[in-house]
């Protein structure tokens, strides 16, 4: 028998799944690929120039060609295409074999699938990738959850491929269960949130300086030179220097201002939302790419409500200097309301994540790579246990710096009428986050008063029912 | 055989449970009671002091109590408990029954459940119930979803019992299948909304502006008695008047900071995501009940940030009159919030719903009536198609004038230092929904950018993709 000869096989040759292949056969790995659009597997052909690298239409073909223990990785869709992709692939495999699933499943179906595929004795592996078409191409960010055994076994060829930071490969086993695919999930939510951010910082230039375009590209560009040094500051600066095809003015001022989404910056607050864990920054930032799809009611309701100057008429180059603190400070923010809820999810869910592994394997290959990353990681290195990332000595004194300007840009951005609902949300979290006292009383006695719902008392045990009102 | 002799019985006799019945026996209906608990069903026969009610530990002999067509209402709690309570009762009931399901269940497992008792030729309602303990004995706003011709059996009671405003009762047919859960479910998370809101109007008062609890109770007094008049306002008043027991100060002070929940708040965030519709004014209430249980988080965080001087120096006067504009406008936008999210589940789950027959019920009875229900009733009642409450114009005049003091309250409690996560969504929302052109066409560029997934052009059909990188 054959079936001896492709190390790793991948299922689902689009972008991502060919340029995964070609990327592990540039480091020397003899691989092969499954599509059953043939345009596809033709495609994967012409791509690779170099390395071992054979596609297939067959399935049967497919799974013959790999040796075994049989690694097959699925780049497909999330969801029902995944499910159906298993019951094709499983009764090819043999005992021990591994199924990695490399797409933004939900995590609560690769506990399932997990568990249904252990039965027939296959291990399966929920493996979150981030990095886009490039970074799959030339390095990305990757999170594996499942078996430590069964890692063993494809970890030369992940650590092989994966994106390098100072020699240190952004890949590490990240824990049981699916809680690969559940740190990929916040990955995605905290990106959701920069992006946001990022977004109405450009409002702020735009509506309230009317800044040009070329200017808001230099200062991108002065500031991914400093602490806001991040793959998303750096290609918004890329977008402000991209003209229309034969025009002079900037392709991003031609496109559609209705956001899309995939559903895992959705999935992050809805999460958050069942471990009661709060994460307004990114919950903002999923409630405005929705908004963002109401274009005709905001048209209609521009017309009705005019007030707002729009103009900020602070000393520019100053305000410019704020709004530079203020997208640090959201930053910061969005950050930690993530790894907030990473703590808790491991704790909920078993994970027994290693916070610091995390951060370091964020620091390149993916999407919300960043300066800021190395911080996140010294800090939980210092202290795997940090209950929350504001506690961190160096970062608290990091933020107390950029407060100020973060106070500005938010009452000016206000007065002015400009949106701004993820720089509020940060500073609002912040501002409560800091209480040691909340007006939270005022609802648990609201509660009482008209549920008889009880409360609790400051130094005293047991829970409290008074009958607020005359009968 | 016996059985014909009561009009309706209810299964669970809790506080709701109990007062219910006892207020359809005010108003001459027979009716029975059943609970497991043989304490309960003896403190509903020392409550009943006028009119026809019994209890029974026996369910059995509950059931063979009642008039057919049986009319078995549950108010337990949400979950598996209203299962098991089906199950207990079905089989003791005969083709053409109905059981309403009165309490808090998740509008999908009413759907479910429709459908199971469907197939057993047995009717099934799910109806919402507010109004707390002292709603259901003296008139509560209720939300029945079913079968129409279910309803017509027992209309007659509900419209009995419910609160009336100017002569109409609250409560009305709201829609097939799940509609009246679903109802309920946005009815309370507008409450979380608007909790929230008089929470942190509380928090500026006593961080902000120094004021004794006496002064906070005169202004909600008064407030109470403008275009804030509603239920929640006035219990606000109460609470400000209520001393701890044997001593000089507000039992709010003794209460801990620590909100509860039950869930209904978090299903109308988690459910709005996934109709794609906006409401960040109730996510923010949710997320900030959850943040109030971190109090050690909360308490490290008080030492290490302690920026803002927590004082408005504004003056007082003004600032209070600004303040009330403040509430009115965010008390606005959680109503204007909650609609928007009934009109697009109707759409999406063919309840055909009557706005304005929605906003007449909730003028009474329920936790969330106001003053400002009687302007959303005339706005729907104008327009059931409304596509948004801020688009109407008589909403519109009333926004407009109070959006100044919304803008100062921000800007001043911002700067101060103060939390207010509900208002400053408001606000930002607000400013987003008015915004003709959001920054959203750059956070298309970005994922178009790393991702690949395309975005679309101004006045241009099909979607695009550029190489913005060189490869």
């Amino acid at each position: 028998m054959q079936g001896d000869s492709y190390i790793l096989g991948m299922v689902g040759l689009g972008t991502m799944g060919r340029n995964l292949l070609l990327n592990m056969a540039d480091h020397g790995f003899k691989v092969a690929g499954h599509d059953k659009d043939a345009s596809k597997v033709e495609l994967l052909g012409k791509e690779a120039v170099k390395g071992d690298v054979k596609g297939f239409t067959s399935l049967q073909e497919f799974i013959g060609s790999l040796q075994k223990p049989r690694a097959v990785m699925l780049l497909v869709p999330a969801g029902k295409i995944v499910d159906s992709a298993i019951a094709e692939i499983a009764p090819l495999l043999d005992k021990g074999d591994l199924i990695i699933d490399g797409g933004n499943s939900h995590f609560t179906d690769t506990n399932r699938r997990a568990e249904e595929l252990k039965n027939k004795g296959l291990h399966f592996f929920g493996m979150g990738v981030s990095g886009g078409e490039e970074g799959a191409r030339k390095g990305p960010s990757m999170m594996p959850g499942g078996d430590p055994q069964a890692y063993k076994v494809v970890q030369p060829i992940f650590e092989a491929i994966a994106a390098k930071v100072k020699g240190d490969p952004c890949v590490t086993y990240i824990g049981p269960g699916s809680s690969g695919h559940f740190v990929k999930m916040v990955h995605n939510g905290i990106e959701y949130g920069l992006m946001q951010l990022i977004a109405e910082t450009y409002e702020v230039m735009q509506k309230g300086l009317n800044l040009p375009g070329d200017q808001i590209q230099s200062i991108f560009k002065q500031w991914n030179e400093g602490r806001l040094q991040s793959f998303l500051v750096e290609i918004t600066r890329d977008i402000f220097g991209f003209k229309a095809p034969g025009a002079s003015h900037l392709l991003l001022n031609d496109i559609k201002d209705e956001a899309r989404s995939k559903g895992t910056g959705k999935w992050t607050s809805q999460v958050a939302m069942d471990l009661q864990l709060p994460i307004p920054t990114i919950d903002t930032a999923v409630s405005m790419r929705d908004l963002s799809k109401y274009k005709a009611l905001r048209t209609k309701a521009s017309a009705l409500y005019k007030d707002g100057a729009l103009k900020i008429t602070a000393d520019q180059t100053k305000f410019i200097q704020s709004l530079e603190e203020a997208l640090y400070f959201s930053t910061v923010l969005a950050y930690a309301q993530g790894m907030h809820l990473l703590s808790q999810a491991s704790a909920e869910y078993g994970y027994a994540l290693k916070m610091d592994d995390i951060a370091l394997i964020w620091r390149g290959g993916c999407i919300i790579r960043s300066t800021f990353l190395e911080d996140i990681y010294q800090a939980y290195k210092k202290d795997n246990q940090l209950p929350h990332l504001l506690l961190d000595a160096g970062i608290a004194q990091k933020v107390n710096g950029v407060i100020g300007g973060m106070r500005q840009v938010v009452s000016a951005a206000t007065a002015a009428g400009i949106a701004i609902p993820a720089y509020t949300a940060s500073l609002s979290y912040f501002d409560a986050f800091r209480s040691e006292r909340m007006p939270s009383n005022l609802i648990q006695a609201q509660r009482d008063y008209f549920g008889a719902h009880t409360y609790e008392l400051i130094g005293k045990e047991g829970v409290f029912h008074t009958q607020w009102f005359t009968k």
